[in-house]
């Protein structure tokens, strides 16, 4: 069998070396240099906590938002930190008020947790909830915008929408889907929680209402690292989905997110430390990007030559995440750490790290998805295809 | 001026030692240990992301929660980790339904947080924030008693109380206050921020229906580590202040907690480790518990003395925190940051660190409020003394 060994990169990385990590996406992973600055700021909140919270925090805090606000193309005042995606769309749900028939449309895409957000506020707020069924595979970006655009209805108040899906690794065509939906004055919350660092993102430019995105996913700061930004115009509805001190402090929409309690603010305070890493790598962003995309469809088409797969959408819907189609599907029982058995056989027989994804529910296929970062090497995707046509996973 | 150090305990955090820091009570200081647990628990988080989320997690979580049960009295299905004690409060005020004409109550001791949470649901959820004017100084445990009986009403729905004041850093009698609120039907959340580790609490006992706690004051656990009981029967009505996977994945209460996205969830963990080492410091959370309270009681003597000051609580309401009376205060301008001078002053001229306090609004008093924790020493409080004499802070 291939022997798979990571990239020459990924001495710059803690990963178990005895491990094929390419899952990238599920919960990120931070360079050693990142982690390292942030057991410094740890080590100086320790020594002197009072001084840290009250005197440096808050000039750190600011310096970050304006780091990763550049970085996204909008300024600090729009933008806050949260400690996931997840929690940015609970923070929108939560602050925004609607009235009864209002409809919330969002895809069959859409991220489960985000789901169970939508399914937790229709209850508490008085929405109904919609689903556009985007299907999958996709002949072009086209069949994902008219999905959608069949679901508008005049009682359309707000659209849930992934950037880039989680379930099925595809980048959604934004600007035209915001084009869409602003024409109709319908406000749009973007799901980007795998788009910042994977896309160069020009947030003040797309003019979507409410955007949540992850830093330790793509940016690779360390867990607990995510932005929320909202427009201007509708700052005046979002509040803090933990109410503490400065939410009544200051007249700054992004101050009243500042404290909310005792807690470790490290990790976003890193967020700059792991713009400049990553930058470092090839020498800009935009080479990383290039690289690990190159990366992604090299192993994908590689995948799907070994397996005898066809790709389940266009290159151009693709960044550093990718399905392969495994064949059928069998949907799994609820739960969130059984969702099919292959996951296990891969990690215990083979050490490999990958998720397998069952979509869509109504014809349940199964797909694996695998992400490529800098740290990732072509001999572990064919490991990969190695393992999966060992287990006769090819047709 | 008298020399000041640490105790011989003090080795075992990493407190800077040029300062004098005597405000534990604030946002706490883990000892190294649990510093180092929690740098071995994130090192295995790196090192394989995937494992850590989906396999490891869960267990050590569930043993974290079953450890801190036992140490306050209750079970781990009764009680679940959030970040501090405020998101334990917004966590209740996010669920609970209200009524036209509803009235919480709470005291004029209220810590500043929590009234901004209350603030927000007035308007957001309809009830209407009742206000007991408690004394200070206090002459027993029956004026604060007396004075929420005052204030009790048919409407009166619920009860928010500290169990220990920050800002006074005074004990309430939290078992006559539940007699009172329990005989009468209305719902008590306690506000525990200060008194797991600093009390031999008995949670069940209590019978509170809502008790929240820090971990990361008095139990000494990295900072984020808070907990959120809330007794059988008023689960059924809390959910997650953050909706996630999991929320419908589970029927048993404290699992659709497990979840909010991915995070670093390193510090509760460490709770158990916190546990142990505080324990192993006298032998036993009783000892150190003494320790703490002897100190806090003769420096706080020394303290009266020096400056020429009378008690303005007695003993039997007094734990490891205590308020020294300074003279007339003058309330301050709107600010987190901003709240008296005397405290930079102290800071930037002796390396002292402790919070000053300006209590009751209506009559303000000027107090410096002492913490006691293991690493600190009698001298310190001599040289604090020393300080504020030679400021000109005595009668």
């Amino acid at each position: 069998m291939t022997a798979a060994h990571y990239s020459d990169k990924a001495h710059l990385w803690s990963l178990d070396p005895k491990n094929t990590f390419l899952n990238h996406g599920s919960y990120g992973a931070a360079p050693v240099a990142v982690l390292e600055e942030q057991s410094r700021l740890r080590k100086r909140m320790e020594a002197e906590p009072v001084s840290f919270m009250k005197r440096e925090l808050e000039p750190l805090w600011d310096n970050a938002r304006e780091e990763i606000a550049k970085f996204i193309g909008t300024t600090a005042s729009n933008l806050v930190f949260v400690k996931n995606a997840t929690m940015g769309v609970n923070t929108i749900f939560h602050s925004l008020d609607f009235n009864p028939g209002d409809e919330v449309l969002t895809t069959s895409h859409v991220y489960g947790a985000c789901m169970e957000v939508l399914k937790y506020y229709e209850g508490k707020k008085g929405f109904t909830i919609k689903v556009a069924t985007v299907p999958f595979p996709l002949k072009d970006e086209d069949e994902v915008v008219d999905a959608l655009k069949n679901e508008i209805t005049d009682r359309t108040k707000l659209l849930l929408i992934d950037h880039i899906t989680s379930v099925t690794g595809t980048i959604f065509p934004l600007e035209k889907i915001l084009l869409l939906f602003k024409q109709r004055g319908i406000e749009v919350l973007v799901d980007g929680a795998h788009a910042i660092g994977m896309l160069d993102l020009d947030i003040d430019k797309l003019g979507a209402d409410y955007y949540v995105g992850n830093c330790h996913k793509w940016v690779c700061s360390p867990k607990g690292s995510a932005i929320l930004y909202v427009h201007p115009s509708r700052q005046e509805k979002i509040s803090p989905l933990q109410i503490s001190y400065h939410y009544d402090l200051s007249d700054e929409w992004a101050k009243k997110f500042f404290w909310s309690g005792t807690d470790d603010p490290t990790a976003y305070l890193c967020v700059p430390t792991a713009l400049q890493q990553m930058n470092d790598l090839y020498g800009s962003w935009e080479l990383l990007r290039k690289h690990n995309r190159d990366l992604t469809l090299t192993a994908k088409q590689y995948l799907e030559k070994e397996l005898g797969t066809t790709p389940p959408i266009p290159d151009n819907m693709i960044g550093s995440l990718a399905n392969i189609y495994l064949g059928k599907g069998v949907l799994s029982a609820k739960g969130f750490n059984y969702i099919h058995p292959l996951p296990e056989v891969l990690f215990s027989a083979y050490g490999i790290v990958v998720p397998v994804m069952i979509f869509p529910k109504h014809d349940p296929q199964l797909w694996i998805r695998i992400s490529v970062q800098a740290y990732n090497h072509i001999s572990q995707y064919e490991y990969l295809a190695a393992a999966l046509k060992e287990l006769g996973y090819f047709i």
